[in-house]
Order: structure tokens, then C-alpha cells, then sequence
């Protein structure tokens, strides 16, 4: 007499026969997240539409955002008021342009614009955020995968890197809750990527901070602030630091922000002023007066956490009860952000989210987090859960697991 | 006895002791023509943020715009849905960003990125809009100045120029009520434009249409589409057409839209992916709500004319009692648009302005309307009534009167 459990392909072929649709692709914040900021939409009405220094939001004007959103949105980046930004719905539009402008401009400390200096190259610490990588790639700038570690990026590395080559003119990081490896950079690594030496003088660091305020803990570690680290190694115009508030409040309708030095502030109004008259004040008006300070926005965001919470836990606990002890996969439990990374045995990763794919469950495209879609290792999978329910993130968990026990096999 | 009026001097040291502020410097609107859209403020609510095919405004996705706002602004710019892309609230920033991409990525029918061909040149109609001219000039685009007659720009010159010259890239239009001084491009030109042969095979027509809706008349003239010109003429691709919201709804707070051939849109689209995951929706949703049809956006816009058109007369009604028959100055009675556009004496303009300014009343800076703000003939004064109250404009016009006269003793 038989008393197995079912294997693996029986229940692969139990799944299918169940024709599930489930999506488990892309960061986007669930209906329940997005409930907590409805509030926000009739703030601003027509007795207020005004900013506190009276300007009325509803003209034009203003080019670098209005004083009480940059205060708090100063707060929220650790910076000062000079020294931010606020822009439109899309933080990556904002580094989009960032880029651009250095490829057609140049940046503080440069000699000439990126784009009249040959091959340009950015490091790119993997696995990383596919939309930056697509930055790169439409401009023509190489990319150089750099490997992560448990602190950040292996800095030995990346200072040997730009020490050597003055054509490598950035990096991307996400230093808090890494996206999507969830890596909270150290103290140490801030610290080298301030001192270290770069070949080239117009070298910067793109540090997009979307998950600042993000945590799955009640009580987040403290992260130095790299600016403040550039300014004490005499480096101030190295940081380029943006955040947006796409994943607090609207994920279409937030707000985005860069944050950096003075001198580098200044030479970007410049050429902003060239491309628009001012971003949507309406929009900032409804932040500032939606949080008041930033404390309020932390209030908010343990709300976030209180639904956010459960749902990474249940991603954690399906992957455990079927793959614990098997040495099949690894994976991470953040502390906060967005996704969890799993690393399935090499050369698995496409035919893992291949047969999840046939079984109805969609998972981001195995290869996304690499530079050109390429895993060298194929082991990458990036797990959203913040979009779908409970429910439906044990069942596609389970059904990720048991392709990666069948892919195994 | 003497019985004569008093001095242009006197006058003008009368306004002197009064010390007067007023200004006409830019295209804004006055607070009344804001008013009229405040019940868009709070129209998209906790309970309405779903589009009409159920998408969740609030989220991410959708690059190119809400299906129903794409259905109200392709009726709006007469083109074709698939036609039209809806983007954030700047038509600046939407024309700087396929200048830009037109620079780095090349235009279907081109060669190569323009800024691989060497030197680029566009046509400038003048006087212009200063903000076109400051694009070109932030990206290194050489600009030749085209002068404008009462059907648009001089066509001769312009076939005679893009003919030859493969190096013209493009040309800046405002096609209706063009900005300052108020032209309606004849459907003689539109044809010629869609028409002429052009040395370089990746020329385009930057056709900001952002005044398209504004009328001053009750009975509008027709004007013929370039898109159609151009689809006739079998140079579809030709077209590049801008329009906003930016004078309908809020200055900043707007909607502003890109539309033409679709293989010019999915080119754009293509590019944008990289730029953005999707402009503000739950804008596009308001203004959709607010507005119903093109019907009710026109009912609105006659609204607009009830109040502008009694500012722009009163600017007319001064001038006139000031300077008819003197010979001193030539002005616009535009039947639609957001300026005057004045003409003094070749070589005054400069020192009407400063007399102005030193009485209080600030105009636009004399050259303003030229490429590099070089008025060759230093004659042209843009007059923007939009903004101040009538008795203001009244006084702030007389000033200007007062000005000119004492200018040309």
C-alpha cells in the first residue's frame, strides 16, 4: 500500500486543470494600499487650492515645487529644502531626464557632455530594477554587472572598476530594500562609495531611493545618508538621490523627487526650465496637505505595513513548508520594499516561470533583473506580492514551488 | 490761455508719482478663467477613480492615456484615436521630449539620430514664442528666422529653404491665433506645407496647436488639418501636433496631448516606454468627467471668450484712442489666442519697455518674441491681457501708449 504524498507533477497537473489566472509580475501596490490615500483625492478643492505663501497652484509657475512640498519632502530624503526637487508622477521619468541631460549637457565637474566622450558605461549591481537597465540600453550606454552581496554591492569591485576606466560615468543602487534582493547597503558601503576614487571626474551615483520609508519591520535599521557621506569626503556632487511617492500614495498619481548638492541642483533647474514651466502644484498640494509632516507620511506607512505585512509572510511560509531543508531555491525575507528574490538551482529560472506560465501564473520574466534580460546564472525570479491577496499568493507561491521541484527533478 | 492736453511728459511723470505695479508680462490665466474648472478639483473621488474600462486610475499602466480622454482629445485635435498619446501637464515638456528623441533616436523616414548629422537647423517664424526658440538652443539647433504675414509663415522662403538644406530639421508653428500675433494659418499654406519638398527625408512640422480651441469670435474659421494635408500630399509622417489644456482647465494642472501618423506614434511610444510607465490618469480621468464631449469642452471655452474678449478690448479701445492715425505703432485685433502683438518704429521697442518698467508696468522684454531675444528691428511688443483685471489692463495699456509716444519724439 502506498502512503506517498502526491508528487510533484501530479499536483503540476492538479494546477492545471484548475485554469488559474494568477499575476505575480510587477510592483504595484493592491487596491487596499491604495484605499488609505483615497483621501487624498478631494483635499484640494475649490476653497483650496492655494500653497501657504499664497501662490495658486492652479497657474502656472514654480519650477522646482512648492516651498511646503520640498520642506517635507526634504524631511523625507534627509536633506535641505535647497537641495530637492519635486517633480511629476514618474521618479523614473526624472532619471530618465537625469541621464539624458548628462549625456546632452554634461554634469558640475565634467569637461564635456556624455555623449561627446565615446563609450560610456554605467555599473549595473545585479539583480537590479529592469527600467533602469532599459535606460542604458536605449541611450547606448554599456552596462557592467557588478554582484551583490548582503551589504550592497562587492565594492572591491566597483573601486577597482571606476578607479581604472574614466568612460564608466554611474551606478544604479537602490539602497534600501534593494529591488528586488531587498539588500539594506551598510553603513561601510556608503561610506567606500564616498571615498573611493573615481577615474572619471564626472562620475555619479544614481541612488534611487524608491523604498526609503518602505519597511516590513517595526523598527528599521538606520542607513547613512549618502549625500552626507559625499559631502564629508569632499565628493558632494557624486549623489543623485530620488524617491517618489508612486508606492505611498498613487501609484500613477504621485509625486517624484530628486535630491542632490547645490551646485548640482542648480545646473539641473537650469536645463529644466528649458523643458517645462513647472510640474503639477495641485498634485503637491494634496501631498503636503494629505500628510502634513513626515510624520503623518510614517503613520501612513505603517498602515502599508499592516497590509503589506502578512502578504510577504505568506510568500515566506508556502516557500518554506515546500522547499525547506531541499537546497532547491533560496530566497529572501525583506524587511522591506517590494519583492522577494529567489534563486533557483543554476539554469532552472526560465523553465521554472515557463511552467508556472502554463499553469496560469504569471511571474516577472526570468532574466528581468539582468541587464539585456540575461541571467548568466538563469536562477533569478523576482516575487511581487503586493498586488495580489492572500489567497492568491499561497496558491501561486505553491505553484511556484512545485515547478521548482519539478524544474529540479 | 493755453488749452492744449497734457504732455506725453506730464503724463508720463504722472504715472511716475502714482507708483503703479502692474503686469503683462505672460500668457496666464486670470483667476475667473480658472474658476470655471474648479468643480474638476474634487470630480474624481474615493468613489470614482475607475476608468470607463474598469482600469484603476490610481495604479500604474496604461503609457499613452486613458482610452476616453483619447476619444475626447483625438475629437478635439480631429485625428484618429490611435493618433493621439495624452501626457502630463506641460505640451512644453512633450515638444522639448521629441526634439530631444529625435536627436538621440532619429525620426522613421531618417537616416540616422540628428545629432549624428552634424550641424541642425529649424525655421522660426517670427515674431515666435520664446519658449520653441530656448528648446533649440539648449540642444545646439541653429535657428533661421522666417518672417510671418497674415496667412502664416513666408512660404517662399520656407520651400525655398527646406528645399536646399538638409540640415532644416523642423519648423515651430502655432497654427491658429499663432503666438503673438495672432495669425490663422490660411488653408493656402497648410497645403504648401504638406506640399513642399524637403531636402532632408526626416523633416518635421512642430505644429503646436495650443490656442486650436480659443476663439475670441463667435464664429470661427475653418482651418484645414495639417495631418490630412499631409496624408494627402503622401508625407503623413510630416506632422507633429501639439495641444494642452493648459488655457482650458489649470496652467499647471493640465493635460497636454502629442498626435500623428501611427507610425510617428508608435515610434514616440516605443521610446517614451523607457521614459515613463504611464502619465497621471487620474487627471485624464477628471478632466474627462468635467468635460463629457468635445461639446461640453467648447461650452466651456465660450465661457473663456466671455471674459477674455472684453480684456482684449479694452487693450484695442486704448491703443486706439491713444495712437489712431499717429503712425507710431501697429497692433493685432486677434480673433482668438492669448496676445497683442505690437509694433512700434524700428528701434523702439527696447526703450518702451524700459519707460514702462519704470513707471511700474511690466511688458514682456522687447526681443522676446526672436530667437536668442534679438529683435532685428527692435519693433515688437508682446501684450498679454489674460491675466490682470480690466481696469488694470486699461491703465497699464494707457502707460504703454503714453510710452510709445514719448518713445517716438
Amino acid at each position: 500500500m502506498k502512503n506517498e504524498l502526491p508528487s510533484s507533477r501530479d499536483r503540476y497537473q492538479a494546477f492545471q486543470a484548475r485554469n488559474l489566472k494568477l499575476d505575480m509580475t510587477r510592483g504595484k501596490p493592491g487596491p487596499e494600499l491604495l484605499d488609505l490615500s483615497n483621501p487624498m483625492l478631494t483635499i484640494v478643492d475649490s476653497e483650496h487650492y492655494h500653497a501657504a505663501g499664497g501662490n495658486d497652484c492652479r497657474n502656472y509657475g514654480i519650477l522646482d515645487g512648492l516651498p511646503e512640498a520640498k520642506n517635507l519632502f526634504a524631511d523625507y530624503m534627509d536633506v535641505a529644502p535647497e537641495e530637492i526637487l519635486i517633480a511629476g508622477n514618474a521618479s523614473l521619468n526624472l532619471m530618465y531626464d537625469e541621464v539624458v541631460r548628462s549625456m546632452l549637457y554634461g554634469v558640475p565637474g565634467g569637461q564635456s557632455p556624455w555623449i561627446q566622450q565615446g563609450t560610456i558605461k554605467f555599473l549595473c549591481p545585479v539583480p537590479g530594477y529592469d527600467r533602469h537597465f532599459n535606460i542604458c540600453s536605449v541611450l547606448g550606454i554599456e552596462m557592467i554587472n557588478v554582484p551583490m552581496n548582503d551589504e550592497g554591492p562587492d565594492m572591491h569591485i566597483v573601486e577597482k572598476l571606476v578607479g581604472e576606466d574614466a568612460s564608466i560615468k554611474g551606478i544604479w543602487c537602490v539602497p534600501r530594500y534593494s529591488n528586488p534582493n531587498g539588500v539594506i547597503y551598510s553603513d561601510r558601503v556608503i561610506d567606500r562609495f564616498a571615498q573611493m576614487k573615481t577615474a572619471a571626474p564626472d562620475f555619479r551615483i544614481f541612488w534611487d531611493n524608491a523604498y526609503r520609508h518602505h519597511h516590513l519591520v517595526e523598527n528599521p535599521r538606520d542607513q547613512k545618508n549618502l549625500l552626507d557621506a559625499c559631502k564629508s569626503a569632499g565628493v558632494a556632487q557624486r549623489a543623485l538621490m530620488f524617491g517618489s511617492t508612486s508606492k505611498i500614495t498613487f501609484a500613477g498619481g504621485g509625486l517624484s523627487f530628486l535630491a542632490a548638492n547645490k551646485t548640482n541642483m542648480d545646473h539641473t533647474r537650469k536645463y529644466l526650465a528649458n523643458q517645462t514651466i513647472g510640474y503639477d502644484k495641485l498634485n503637491q498640494l494634496r501631498h503636503v496637505r494629505f500628510f502634513g509632516d513626515l510624520a503623518g507620511l510614517r503613520k501612513h506607512m505603517n498602515q502599508h505595513r499592516a497590509i503589506l505585512k502578512p502578504k510577504f509572510d505568506a510568500v515566506d511560509s508556502v516557500l518554506t513548508s515546500e522547499l525547506d531543508g531541499k537546497d532547491l531555491a533560496h530566497w529572501t525575507r525583506p524587511e522591506g520594499g517590494y519583492f522577494v528574490s529567489l534563486d533557483t538551482r543554476p539554469g532552472l529560472a526560465k523553465k521554472v516561470v515557463a511552467l508556472a506560465a502554463d499553469v496560469g501564473v504569471k511571474l516577472t520574466a526570468a532574466g528581468a533583473t539582468y541587464p539585456g534580460g540575461i541571467d548568466p546564472e538563469d536562477r533569478n525570479i523576482r516575487i511581487s506580492p503586493s498586488l495580489p491577496g492572500l489567497e492568491e499568493i499561497e496558491l501561486a507561491t505553491e505553484v511556484l514551488a512545485v515547478c521548482i521541484i519539478l524544474a529540479s527533478e
